[in-house]
């Protein structure tokens, strides 16, 4: 660390959809930055890249690359996080891991700063950051659950491509075309890169976010129910997740049901819960159509809570609709704001 | 009726999307029709329209029009149902009505005939068709219920625009145009055609269906909740709904969370249920990533079920995704279906 505190900070994939957007928070956040690096594999290597007013140039990541680097953010797929983060911490470096590789491990905390910032003081030398679909579910939950108790979660999500990467994004942009000009559209990607088969996304809703596991949940589906358990630090509550991917470029929604502990609440009661918490803005107004959708979501930091109804027929049901941008909450900024609170908190 | 059983037949709306559909779907049934007379509003009569190699000219709906006609299929608003369909049951019709103006009318049976078919009988006059985002739920329901008890149902719908009418569709149309050339998108119509504000749904979310209730629901979420209790006559089954309209052009999905009454059910007891419901078709192999979209359900007759899953904290809890043509069995399909059933069982 330099001397008058600023750090250097590495960003691992920085040629990606959340890597861009790294970069693009970072110059308007006030992590005290030394020296920015970044880096990604051989192919983008090369790349340049303006950061305030500076040009970068992005290279190859190695293990030589985490040198004196502090912080490392890492964005680019679970398999490079597995071989190099170990890499970047023998360095000295502590990492924000933006992959699944490390979120369920006991050793690593899972962290959305406005939920649970006292977990990354037990970092050893790696903090995760949630699955962008978890992280706006728990900043809602979790000031409901302090309130009133949970006793039960039940999500459906309306997911983006961008959470695929800009090669979906790509891949939506392309199909969308085709479709408006009356030609086949072409699916190579969707729902899974890797996957068997592929599906058109374009005016279509796939039931499908990341590989099938043997209980036949998604990976996606088992990140939700598995990290929100861990972050919220209720392994008892149950959670019930359907992932649904849609032709939306930016921004998730998610229809979420919670049966709460407490009798007798009104919508109101949530309303005030939900107007305090950090990093949630209410906006919730049926007599003037206000809700938060996509893509007035879009661009903007925070998780943003509307359609708060009780269930007709339960007293301690409710509803809640909640978006917020999968690339700057879901993602980028939730990693940012975990290096910030390591350097505030002096938990380096 | 004439001598041969063959019946008078009115399509009242037959230029909007429902009666379109109506009239393509009776080419392919094989409902006895003597004479099938196409009406509609001032503004849209003088319209040819092709049924089975006949031109015919659409005429004004008075309640003249329903001399001599057996059977009135109505999908032309609320307020024309309400305004006509008293003439033509004066007249000797017998109404099968696609609009919600008489659906939770304790005189009026809401059928869906795989579910219900026999609350038929019971009509004075006026049959009503159940709300699209209904149907294809309880068709899915039913037979559960009948197998395994039901004892909770939360619903999220993930619906096509082709539900708020032709123009939808062409609002949709024009919002991907303007998107994709970078101009800024015109909401003239969406979420609902007569309601203070309107946001573009291309590339986004509307968590509005149908105008707000004073409860905070919309009378779409009302909808699934009142009609699905009347049609599995259940009036104790707590149901719980969010209604969200998204860009696909065709075809609705919903995630469906039930609560069974019985214990210690697997998935392939569901399964083997579903299998041999009439009307729907299990679509469901996640090692095939088998599974149903609303772009394979398009222009099909049932409803396709897939992502059946058991709750992983919940021995009584289990998912489904339930994807249907909205239009087809999700309106024209089932209004058909009715008047079929009128004949066959001589209830006319």
């Amino acid at each position: 660390m330099a001397e008058n505190n600023a750090v250097n900070v590495a960003v691992v994939g920085a040629t990606g959809a959340v890597g861009e957007k790294i970069i693009e928070i970072l110059e308007n956040r006030n992590l005290p930055i030394n020296e920015l690096k970044l880096l990604s594999s051989s192919r983008s290597a090369g790349k340049k890249i303006t950061f305030n007013n500076q040009e970068l140039t992005v290279e190859e990541a190695k293990p030589e690359s985490f040198d004196n680097v502090n912080i490392a953010l890492f964005s680019a797929g679970g398999s490079i996080s597995k071989k190099l983060a170990p890499e970047a911490v023998k360095r000295g470096a502590v990492v924000v891991d933006n992959t699944s590789a490390y979120r369920m491990d006991e050793n690593v905390p899972l962290v959305v700063p406005e939920v649970n910032e006292s977990d990354i003081q037990s970092h050893n030398g790696i903090i995760a950051n949630p699955n962008c679909s978890t992280i706006q579910m728990v900043a809602t939950l979790k000031p409901l659950q302090e309130a009133f108790g949970l006793s039960r979660v039940i999500v459906s999500t309306y997911q983006a491509v961008s959470g695929a990467g800009n090669e979906a994004n790509k891949e939506l942009e392309e199909q969308t075309r085709q479709f408006l000009n009356n030609e086949e559209m072409t699916a190579e990607l969707l729902p899974v890169k890797g996957d068997e088969k592929h599906f058109p996304i374009a005016f279509n809703a796939l039931p499908q976010i990341d590989v099938f596991q043997e209980n036949g949940y998604t990976f996606e589906e088992m990140k939700m129910i598995n990290e929100s358990k861990k972050i919220l630090h209720a392994q008892d509550l149950p959670v019930a997740a359907t992932c649904v991917r849609l032709p939306l470029f930016t921004s998730h929604a998610e229809s979420v049901y919670i049966d709460v502990e407490k009798n007798g609440l009104k919508i109101e009661d949530l309303w005030n819960v939900l107007k305090k918490a950090d990093g949630v803005t209410l906006q919730d107004d049926p007599a003037t159509q206000t809700y938060p959708t996509p893509l007035s979501a879009s661009n903007k930091s925070d998780v943003f809570v509307g359609r708060v109804r009780k269930d007709l027929d339960n007293d301690k049901g409710f509803h809640l609709w909640v978006v917020s941008d999968n690339l700057v909450k879901g993602a980028a900024l939730n990693t940012i704001q975990i290096a910030e609170r390591l350097i505030e908190n002096k938990w380096l």
